[in-house]
């Protein structure tokens, strides 16, 4: 079969043989859609340390399961599922205390120490918890946005900063998990959402699914438009979908008393907190890698039509087109791009 | 009557006029017992921009309701009570949303903008939520410890860092709140407590008091050593009782995956967060003004013999000795103190 992996920093297509049941709870998923991720860009780029060499890319995807281990519950061969970016045996200490990010024999695993979803099939452990069947009714080259994106922005961003029906939101960075953060955070009513980024573009989108203002933060006086806003109270829930010093600075200066902070961004250096302004203020700052536990219930918004998720893929290339893919996904605001997705070709 | 201000740097006994009603709302306590704050430290040397020259200090103390207006509920006259470091009316939004650390017609103005208890009388406004009743069984002159200290280690230690039964908690600096901290975090029973400080003497007391292990963070080694404590997977609470980068850097370093750590101390500088190393951990940092809601239930604690308040006034002066009482609590590891308590030697 075809896979996808990193080789001295560029990607390349490689021969690899299909994979097999390993262990009683594995899945082999036929992959229909994957797509690529900021986090697939960082290990291309070296920044992450445990990303083993060689190792097929990916943890982003929808298939078919091909195979299913004696021991895997809910699902049966031929199932449409939607893979999660979080492997988790349900069992381990990290599991059972409800963060399986961090599960002891999974957590983000697949296209970091496992091959990964962008090859024709791929193995997944511990497929009761990582597998989601997906409904008729979901188109599957949208639904690769609920493997990764989508619980990311709703768990790291709209959860951790409480976002709720009487309260203000400010989304710093309108990439594709700042707006899936948009998206699911009009799950909770809020009574404004504001968007903040430097591309004009983006804001746009951001505008047409659902933010109630926009602000360029390049602008020179774009923390006070914010503030005033908000009748310079500043915002209950902040979520940071950027990763850098300016915006988790500007993040601070944004929090209302009695807000929360949720970082999203990957920060690759530290940061400058101002305890001297905030120690006072009741707030808390959130961090976390996603649980990806939500998915069945964002596919089930997404069933009702409560959840938008034919505006995060903007791309669409087939498998063979993987280079293009990628250097468009590189320099996505160039391309005004979102989520760029790779599709397999093959019949459902 | 006399009472205590802050005159250029230095404290002095004035006379001022016996307090009087002024809103419905309010009582006026006659002082039996009130203690010294750091915060009262920090007025003096100039740190608090919000206190107004002249004003009486102080925040914490035990008293006798004198007068009530119209429109006190839940209090009468010759009443035992508490006064709570935060005053609160209990209508205003922040109130309503559970931060009346914030109240916007309250907060911390007792001391501040509003002449405190540190005087004969005083004058205290939305008596209702700011009284507490003590029952005759618990000692007045260590009842001050539960306008603030207590409340204080409570909420924006034990409860802010989600200690609980089956975690591990670390607390640095063995201070009145972190002590405080301690004390109440027994409450809670978890499976580990460790205490952390530079003062040997303090640490001596916090095993007295209850800590499972002490560590001296002056020693080479104190984070592998408390690490090792945990099989090096770090504490599910974590409590910070100093308010300097050093300390704030130690917590960070000594927080486990899915744990949360609390500030508690009153910081003058940025300090350093190294979301480089915490953005996947799961973890949370929480800072907050002691809203003070949990004296009620604290107070029952200690007539249930649960809450140990004995322990942390070391130091007990007459009002007249009040120069040589702050002189104490100013250079309190010199004088092995904790809380340093001021008497006004009148009946209760």
């Amino acid at each position: 079969m075809k896979g996808l992996v990193c080789n001295n920093g560029k990607i390349e297509v490689v021969e690899r043989p299909k994979p097999t049941i390993q262990e009683p709870t594995d899945a082999v998923v036929r992959m229909l859609h994957t797509s690529i991720c900021g986090t697939d860009l960082h290990i291309i780029k070296g920044d992450i340390q445990t990303a083993e060499s060689g190792v097929v890319l990916g943890h982003e995807g929808v298939g078919v399961v091909e195979a299913l281990g004696s021991t895997v519950q809910g699902l049966q061969v031929g199932d449409r599922v939607v893979i999660s970016c979080m492997t988790s045996c349900g069992s381990c200490r990290y599991c059972q205390r409800g963060i399986p990010a961090h599960c002891e024999s999974g957590g983000w695993i697949l296209g970091n120490h496992l091959d990964g979803t962008q090859a024709e099939y791929v193995r997944v452990p511990h497929a009761t918890r990582s597998l989601h069947r997906l409904d008729s009714s979901i188109d599957a080259r949208d639904a690769v946005c609920l493997s990764d994106a989508l619980p990311t922005g709703y768990e790291c961003g709209v959860l951790s900063s409480d976002v709720h029906s009487a309260g203000s939101v400010v989304i710093v960075g309108a990439g594709p998990v700042g707006i899936a953060a948009l998206l699911t955070a009009r799950l909770k009513n809020p009574e404004m959402i504001v968007m903040v980024d430097l591309d004009d573009t983006r804001l746009e989108k951001a505008r047409e699914l659902g933010a109630h203002y926009t602000i360029n933060s390049g602008s020179p006086d774009a923390k006070k438009q914010l503030l005033d806003l908000t009748k310079n109270e500043g915002f209950d829930s902040v979520i940071e979908a950027v990763g850098i010093s300016a915006t988790f600075q500007l993040c601070q200066e944004l929090v209302a008393v009695g807000g929360r902070i949720a970082n999203m961004g990957v920060h690759g250096k530290k940061v400058d907190l101002h305890l001297e302004k905030l120690w006072d203020r009741n707030i808390s700052i959130h961090m976390s890698l996603v649980n990806a536990i939500s998915i069945p219930s964002l596919l089930q918004q997404v069933k009702e039509g409560k959840l938008d998720v034919n505006s995060l893929v903007t791309h669409h290339y087939s498998f063979d087109e993987a280079t293009t893919a990628y250097a468009t996904f590189g320099a996505a605001s160039t391309h005004q791009a979102l989520k760029v997705g790779l599709d397999f070709g093959v019949q459902e």
